[in-house]
């Protein structure tokens, strides 16, 4: 980062996340958005503020041209919401590493993709050192409430033999893209054939347990995934659906990473229309034992928005290369006053 | 470190936290006990196994002299449990730094000392720069329910006007020299002159207030401190006392910050024998809200011994200075692997 005063962002991908994202950095006196890049006609070539439907204008026109513009515009990070596959997303981080940014990418598979696209991730990190820069995928899930906070948690334990994560949200509340990507409104047979065919469901719980495991150390003898429709009890109408009795109100999956016998990691999801009791919860079997409730949960939309560009800072200042968020200091957003370097003393104290 | 496989460690201060820092330390695999410093009569000179009653040798003498000690036997970190107040403790500090080793410390005011203890604190991090080491305060509190757990989660939030942190704990359940600091037994006149002679109650909020409020970059117009005596409802017997109903139970504290009318952060502990509900809680007043509970609280001993324990590898491998747990990593205990640096390719994977 150049000592200019504030953060150069481009955003790459405005659809349901990247215009939150978007907003959220738009009221930030620390950022300057400076580009947007999405290939969608609705989209391309308009002025950005009208894409957002802010009422105003920004200056921005939303380009088309991912290439030109990453040439064209000096920029601190790319902050990327496109698509939840690494192999879909790859070349799009690939342009934005070559044109020497930062990147923040809401690809779950990003969140830890050491495992389950180590080869895809050995490339990149390669190549983002080559370049001098960082990239990072980030989200409130995965990203934070199903792997770094049961991490964090672990701090002040002297063993842990377990560690239960569950999340339960009501998507009667979420935007329309999550519930058309939790199955809603398809009949069992559908949701079945869209299961087999990756186009439902929640992408990141092997991310997070294999962040977990992977940082914990244990050696897993197997991970189970499943997942299984949740059926509508009642008839319910939202802004954009009719769901009948006995269809698809949305989707339970878990992940369970087991080491020998014993059940080491379970990951469990449920997101469904009028799910019951809403919530987080982080159990951990150990000494001490750490049994965490988030009542209501984290809402997810908002929270995915904010991370993403809460950690802006600690991406332009984190050593390059490929990074998941367990690289990252306890609080990112604070870090750009220097957390791996010497701090002025004149910046430890603020007068009260 | 240098290239030895083991974290080598010496203890300064046995007493209740030392102990069950010793005994957390003497079971891992990745660390190796050298030494041990008490001036207590009954400690300095015997054998440590002795001490802790392990009912074995460990082969290591308690010495009373810290300043020989330290010169003579190399190590890696000095792990230091002695009192509450930095001025009592700052001579041990400066010894251990001198003889070019990291500090870990449950000094409560190490916390956070640069607010409260400026001026010690910047005399700290001087001498501690100069000899290239690392001094950190840490604990569960202050250190982590407190303090870095609620900031841990503003990183999800695009905006936070407060911050409520509430610790209940049921001291009947905690060793006896937390009951006899929270004032157990005493007639509430007696409490009153203990409180005012700063020998009883718990050490730490204002610490955990002003990390917030510093990190969180809010002006504060005013911090109010409060402690208050909670009395017995009926009589208690635990192992060391007889509690008459009328008589303390223990303690109830706050410390409050205020921005202009807005109640910014409240901390409130509550520690009496057996307490109702025991429990932490965090409400982040944002967007998104935030509100955790856990159920029963984190135990405070053993969660405290953890901590230390487990921060020796981020302490030994962070910048020289007197560091605080917000200049951490997310995990500082897998932090050994390395987050500040390189780490090479073949550290990133695990085979499953």
């Amino acid at each position: 980062m150049t000592m200019q005063e504030k953060f150069r962002t481009i955003h790459y991908g405005i659809g349901a996340v990247g215009s939150e994202v978007l907003k959220v950095a738009l009221q930030r006196q620390d950022i300057q958005v400076v580009g947007a890049i999405d290939t969608h006609p609705a989209k391309a070539g308009r002025e950005l503020g009208e894409v957002l439907g802010l009422g105003r204008n920004l200056g921005i026109n939303v380009s088309y041209d991912a290439e030109a513009l990453l040439r064209e515009i000096s920029a601190d990070v790319v902050v990327q919401a496109t698509t939840s596959h690494m192999i879909t997303v790859y070349p799009q981080l690939v342009q934005a590493v070559a044109s020497e940014k930062n990147v923040i990418t809401s690809c779950e598979e990003l969140s830890y993709p050491w495992t389950g696209q180590a080869e895809l991730a050995r490339k990149l990190d390669r190549r983002a050192r080559e370049a001098g820069v960082t990239v990072l995928g980030t989200g409130v899930n995965p990203g934070f409430v199903m792997d770094i906070l049961p991490l964090v948690l672990t701090s002040p334990c002297q063993e842990v033999r377990s560690i239960t994560v569950t999340r339960v949200v009501d998507t009667s509340t979420r935007r329309l893209q999550l519930q058309i990507k939790m199955g809603t409104g398809l009949s069992p047979t559908e949701f079945r054939f869209r299961v087999s065919d990756g186009s439902i469901g929640h992408v990141g719980l092997k991310e997070s347990l294999f962040m977990i495991a992977e940082t914990m150390g244990w050696q897993l003898d197997e991970v189970k995934e499943s997942i299984e429709p949740i059926l509508a009890t009642r008839r319910w109408e939202t802004g954009a659906f009719v769901v009948e009795k006995g269809r698809v109100a949305g989707v339970r999956q878990a992940a369970v990473a087991m080491a020998g016998n014993r059940e080491a990691i379970r990951l469990d999801l449920q997101m469904s229309l009028g799910a019951e009791n809403p919530h987080d919860s982080i159990v951990i079997d150990g000494k001490p034992p750490i049994n965490l409730t988030i009542a209501g949960g984290i809402q997810g939309d908002q929270a995915t928005a904010a991370i993403m560009v809460n950690l802006i800072p600690a991406v332009v200042k984190a050593r390059p290369g490929l990074l998941t968020m367990r690289d990252l200091p306890f609080i990112p957003w604070w870090s750009a006053r220097g957390w791996w370097k010497e701090v002025p003393d004149d910046q430890h104290l603020r007068v009260l």
